[in-house]
């Protein structure tokens, strides 16, 4: 009953053999591997982008931090959500790799608009060289609290992000989760709707630890070597990354595992939704859910050893009946007979 | 025949194994998981160092640059010979970790001494507030030309160090190798002669990608976990990290891998000795060997199929019987059959 | 009629004289210079703060982000209120000075309480590595909008800060505005309130250009030094830096024109309140004014002659009536005259 | 008898005159008052360079880290000598200021020639993504040890650096030293001979604190303004700042004053040629000289009165006949009666 997060299962099986498949012999060094070759093509087909740049990186922020670094100077601002992995998760890994570039919080919410994201762009725009200039906007898709933005969305923000002239950068830590809840193909996600780079993620998606960044615009792309070098992110032994991004694209394994987790949270959802005591925050669109729960609930749910994380409060202190903000997440490998179990929990 | 580099063979059957097995179910993430446990306390054991903070990254470079870091602020300098892998071969990685240290070179040679080393500590020390301050010290084991320092040399070294009141860091990408070419513990090599940092590494020597970072004091160990994280080096399914150290460490895997590494060389060494156009530039002490080579020579092994990297000077270019200087590189998985074939190229 | 902003009046006439006298003969560069000692005597004797360390830099951005550098390192985070000067004016030169740390906003005014202060600081403590650590706490004193904190209020942050074990610095770019508006002393304003680094404004207050930072614990004198000196702030014929603040200090020349400035800010306020076409935004406590005027009033104002800042709005394009948040400063120069003269303005 | 350096004399009178004058009424702050707008179009006429980006900063390594940031990435590398002013003076302010940019020391003198530059940018260049790209060739005129360029000479390097295409910065500090003790004009120093960014400096020869920063190629204006102001360099009441540098270049007092200092030397240096212990190490062509005195003369001379440094060796211990190498400046103020005097001591 393992709820806590997307990073903390298994690989899936077409990974693992695909590492041990790619355990033979010589290969060349730093990206320079046949493999890599077979995913840069692959990921330009599938994102019918055949000029796009095409690098991977072992962590999520390695991706987000070197896509937004080629992006802004030290000088400028990140334009994002109060609540994204680039401002809360990654200890300040963004305004390191820029050499001090800022974070400057859209909103109050889990998504943008394209109204608050002009607020916060004007809002940093009339002090010429005495405030940090306007920066990239950085969107993440699909969002912390498991929302996603239609495509039409995404092309509002971008129009926004245009008119100020800056660029756009997808954190897609779940593209794939984004995705197949949307009916629309890749690159009508992404460049089509004026996104310039972005963070493809395959981590919490079913590989070891690999992440594409995807520069749609190939002219930084040497940029990007080099600051991924110094970064100490480029792989002597890359043929074990591309390995597995190879595998995540082949077969559409990375669609299918995407389609499984989000399935498991369908399912884990309407059986929580009819709960009186269950109150979603926001019906989760791919697989994160954030509900309200007693803290009653909720530790009888952690002694029959489900894992979750409770988002705010205390499980221990506080009234029976108090609602705590609970997030539950759904990867692929979850089986269908623990939601069950879970679900089942719920009937006392 | 491939003498190009450690860093492009296959990985250790028993390296994929402790993958796969460590491939089942969840684990807490962010190096929480049993395996980094287990790792953790064979290192403490095979260091003699129950109070030493444990750490692993992926890259060599980024156990480098984040030990450094932990050592040396912005204001300070790096004492390193010219041919350090962190000066030449990192892209400005230890500057872009430290905030903008500086690197002051020591001596010529691919060896410091403590000659060269009290040289160069004294000539970074007179300027007061105005030049760099004086930092730690990195020394390579094995270094970068395949020599090594004895314990006595890492000794002196270090009691230079600690006369000016400066840390002493050990890049150890190749740490296994010197270690069996030998005579004493691991503890003699590093804690016991003085060495505070090193970094311990695995890539070159089988693993897929990880290199442990071993703080000796433990008193900076939670700053090296906020710019571990910091630099995107903190992995997420961190147990596939934890599995390749674990199995590296059982049943002394890093030492016969080593063995194996060096006793490549030694084959090879003692085939090319006797040649009176295969000049050594020093005798090779590790699985690294620079040699001067005619390049007639050097073209015919390469049309042969041979794989090496000319070090200095262009292979097409030139008279057929200029000395070209030659690095060769052994590793464990090196076929001895092919060692010989390669030997054999020399029978004109 | 000059209220554009108390960075572009003249230098006192004793600053201008005491840079005369200081121009004679040979001086020790690098703030070894006898000025300097004297500006240090002083300042620890106004404070009652006899181990201070004491530094001159020429700008108030370099005295904040100097002091924040050394309370913060790269992977925390500064808290401050969202219109503080680190924040909006300084074009990210903190992030810069401390090598990528973030800045947490405070509350959604200029002043910060100790409830907001409390959630800011709570807000960023429940993620481990993950998120930005807490750092120090900055607040400015007087504040942007030209208010002030009794040492009650300071105290009360203070307080805050040091349950969560984090320090103070206080920028006090017009500090001396903010002390003749108190009953108190320096010492009181400080570090008995809990300040541990201040930064001491001269230049808005009839210098050329210098402040003082103060470091009422000395234990990181020497990083400060080595940082001023690495951000190129440290003056070779830094005697003309300790020469105006010398004058400065002497005969409370300091007192007197912060006394004068907010003088004439209460001449200027009591002659505006009665009119109804004028409303303060909140009763300005220093030199500072800030208000909503019409747009035709202020029109036919500047068409008078008089300079001001109109902080949100266009002068240019809107209805006549339509009330614009504008800033009125008054400097120590100013003459009476003038501001009668600007009052007057409003009589038709 | 003040020989120390040429940053501890006086403010020549006119600059002093012209503070008084600006110190009048308001004056527009950051850079828009009109005597900047005398010194852009001033510095514009003296270089013939129309287009040229002028600004300004009160010290020189702001000035020097400025220009080099513009010019060099972080993940690129300055090429200098051994003892530049930027690497051995500046405690690491272009590696702070560019981000972690290395500095590569060309050669092993005072003046670079184009066969150690070659041989240094060759070096450089051949490790892919590996190794620090190659970045701006910073030359210092007149150099560290008071040498000069010829313009065939700056012109030589710049063939070099243009070969491999990469911008030239000069380190003018003494640049009007320089220039009078040529024969050409200013344009024919710097961008005619292929110099793209000049550092040229007041503070050494007659002001307070203020240095021009010359982009010949106007493409990084902005980029300048935003890293000047991030830096906090921008001073807010700028006038201060351009008066010096109004004056300094009105009436040629820029070049009178560099003059005097040569002359000051030349007169120095004649009296002192004759001497046997005195071993001068180059022939002064500015206004600085390294020669070696032995240890009893400069011990004689220090008691005496006379200021200067002995810049290896200690003055108290050591054989009496033993040679110290010594440094002697004269700057403008100098009196010629001080010269006399400093060499009638040597008449024992």
């Amino acid at each position: 009953m393992f709820f806590g997060s997307d990073n903390t299962g298994p690989a899936h099986p077409q990974i693992m053999q695909a590492l041990a498949e790619a355990n033979t012999g010589y290969a060349a060094p730093y990206g320079a591997d046949p493999l890599m070759e077979e995913v840069r093509t692959r990921i330009r087909d599938i994102f019918e982008a055949p000029e796009a740049a095409v690098y991977l990186v072992a962590t999520g922020t390695a991706a987000n931090s070197l896509g937004l670094a080629c992006l802004c100077p030290p000088t400028h601002t990140v334009f994002c959500t109060p609540n994204a992995h680039i401002n809360v998760d990654e200890c300040n890994a963004p305004e390191f790799y820029s050499g001090g570039a800022k974070l400057t919080l859209v909103g109050e919410h889990d998504k943008m608009t394209p109204e608050t994201l002009r607020r916060a762009v004007e809002g940093e725009g009339n002090r010429g060289v005495h405030g940090p200039q306007r920066g990239p906007v950085s969107i993440t898709q699909a969002t912390e609290m498991g929302q996603t933005y239609t495509v039409a969305e995404i092309t509002a923000l971008s129009a926004v992000a245009r008119e100020f002239g800056l660029p756009v950068q997808m954190d897609g830590a779940r593209f794939a989760n984004a995705l197949v809840a949307a009916n629309c193909t890749p690159a009508e996600m992404t460049w089509r709707a004026g996104v310039d780079v972005l963070s493809f993620g395959g981590t919490k998606n079913g590989c070891i630890g690999v992440e594409a960044v995807i520069l749609f615009d190939p002219a930084r792309a040497w940029e990007f070597e080099l600051r991924r070098k110094r970064a100490a992110h480029l792989f002597s032994k890359h043929r074990y990354l591309s390995a597995q991004m190879a595998a995540y694209l082949r077969d559409d394994l990375w669609l299918s595992s995407a389609r499984a987790a989000n399935a498991n949270m369908t399912r884990l959802a309407e059986g929580l939704r009819p709960l009186p005591e269950a109150r979603f925050r926001v019906d989760p669109a791919v697989n994160i859910a954030f509900l309200d729960l007693p803290r009653r609930r909720l530790r009888a749910l952690k002694e029959a050893g489900a894992v979750f994380n409770v988002w705010a409060g205390s499980l221990e202190d506080g009234p029976e009946d108090e609602m705590l903000l609970t997030r539950l997440v759904t990867d692929w490998s979850l089986p269908e007979a623990e939601i069950d179990r879970f679900l089942s929990l719920f009937a006392d």
